[in-house]
């Protein structure tokens, strides 16, 4: 960590974050959904969707993009289903109350799947199902965005980075928390290495003309290769279906911009999932299974040049305990820009100058 | 297709792989719904897991490895989620029956999942959730193996295969339907290859020392690369989590081997879940989405060599569509080994000598 980056404790950095948005038209509670939803990607050292997103969420605001004040309202409610239509709130504020109704749903049948309509970029996909872990469920999401990545054996950007998220409880370990896009790295990545202007590893990304590069600015204005191919083509069509086409949101290249759309809303489509573990046995003893499996990947012999073999979600945990201590590192650049939008908010960036 | 190759119509080879079936102790629906399993892998040009199989199931049924009148019984049942014990029955009938249970609840709430304990290899995973199309639903299906691929960073063999499978309703055209192992290849190709002593291409398994092979057989005894590395590792994890530990079957390495294993039963995880349309909205409507986002993809531009962009299960559907006019190939060694089969249970291949 650079001597550049300045520490913010986590809660001061919400705190801020939950004023801009109070500021820009939230109701008190929806900022802190938000505020919260940022910190926590912080925290968990996923910054390509934290506080580093204040900027574009505040100015879809200011555009009139995001309604600040949605009302939610289900189109169509079964015992374990939901449509859901997110009246183009903030995504984190959209997502949270969705993924609730999914473990409410969940509570009354073992299983609930909330698809969503006319939602908003949401952040770290991983939030949501995180949310699931205190109600010993399973929790699942998926969600499509702006077209980037063109069909396999095509050349025009139709699917988003199409992530999924999974997060499963266990007993005295982790979690186990999956969080990924079905690019080979999540656009997120390559938008934070082209502001800091740092080179991209080959593999990563093609240029407008389909050919790899390792320039993040350049990158951005390509395509992100898909995730193993033509299977990770499956991938991202399977999760357009069950987020986008599932819910009637927009599909494909009818995604709005979340960046280079001062127009129009971006109707993204969201599913939240819930598993009750109580409905598919002991919860207990599923979490004894857990360890137990979790222990034998991790004490199982290691490649040459390995030092240690991690579950999905260890390294976020781990650092979002440290970072809960140390304070979550601020670069120079992004400092600025938050000092700027707390100044216009009339919220002061917490450490002062 | 080479000359040596002969063509069994799919209903005579549908009769004869039932009758071995019911010489081998099966009730006869039972016998029908595996040897319809098979073949119409078969059928759709997954030949890895269609008649090829038979020999090594009959092995398995003689050996009393498998249970050939399997009782099933829910271990625990709410009104979307169901947990059964598969009762050691042959994988397709474990996995019939489990997914009608997913479509069932899924008509009672929107969606239904079903998990399964001591099940084995069930074939070809898209099978289960194309039960899901008549209906209106979306089908998924996913399941844990024999223990073949090592954890990101480990060189243990841990993970099966552990393939999902994805079908989506459309209406003009054919549904979606994706069925992929999170390795780069399935294993079936492989064994297919060893049968038929075929080199495998670089890049789809190292041998047991870790180094890349082209030779099938070396590769068999070696692991398949995980698809696109640690998110590969991540899916697999998932779907061990999803099928073998919420469903309290075996996991990682405790999954029974199915060719070299003369010892005890798989214990192979499933799980099954079921999306009714109409609770997510009218299914008219989601299909005519469906068909507008297929021609999207379909009629957009090609890059330099592609003639055609595909939709997963398009080749699948088109060849189904051919073999049911033309007959099921099958190769000299596999017309071999099922006239022997067929001599044994008093079922003669059809075709004749």
């Amino acid at each position: 960590m650079s001597a550049a980056y300045r520490r913010v404790p986590a809660p001061a950095l919400e705190a801020f974050a939950a004023g801009i948005f109070r500021f820009h038209g939230l109701p008190p509670l929806d900022a802190e959904t938000v505020a919260h939803a940022l910190v926590l990607a912080d925290l968990r050292g996923v910054d390509s969707h934290g506080v580093l997103r204040i900027g574009v969420y505040v100015e879809r605001l200011k555009q009139g993009l995001i309604n600040p004040t949605p009302k939610l309202r289900a189109l169509k409610e079964g015992p374990g289903a939901v449509l859901l239509d997110g009246d183009n709130g903030m995504g984190p504020v959209v997502a949270t109350a969705a993924m609730r109704v999914a473990l409410e749903r969940a509570r009354a049948t073992g299983m609930g799947a909330v698809a969503v309509r006319r939602g908003n970029h949401y952040g770290m996909a991983a939030a949501y199902p995180l949310m699931a872990l205190a109600e010993d469920c399973i929790g699942l999401t998926l969600t499509n965005g702006p077209a980037l990545v063109a069909p396999w054996g095509g050349t025009r950007r139709f699917f988003g980075t199409n992530p999924l998220a999974i997060a499963v409880p266990a007993g005295r370990e982790h979690p186990v928390v999956l969080d990924m896009a079905t690019t080979v790295v999540a656009r997120g990545k390559i938008i934070k290495a082209a502001k800091e202007k740092q080179p991209i590893p080959e593999g990563w990304a093609l240029d407008r003309a389909g050919r790899s590069t390792t320039d993040a600015a350049t990158a951005l204005a390509g395509t992100p290769i898909p995730l193993g191919g033509y299977k990770g083509y499956g991938l991202m069509l399977a999760i357009e279906i069950l987020s986008g086409v599932l819910a009637g949101a927009a599909v494909g290249p009818a995604v709005g911009e979340l960046y280079d759309n001062p127009r129009r809303p971006q109707d993204v489509g969201h599913l939240f999932a819930a598993m009750r573990l109580e409905a598919f046995g002991d919860p207990e003893e599923f979490k004894a299974r857990m360890d137990a499996m979790i222990q034998a990947i991790r004490e199982g012999p290691r490649a040459g040049g390995t030092e240690r073999i991690y579950l999905p979600g260890e390294i976020e945990f781990e650092t979002e305990a440290r970072l809960r201590r140390e304070g979550v590192p601020i670069g120079p650049a992004l400092w600025e820009e938050l000092t700027a939008l707390g100044r216009e908010a009339g919220v002061p960036f917490p450490g002062g100058a």
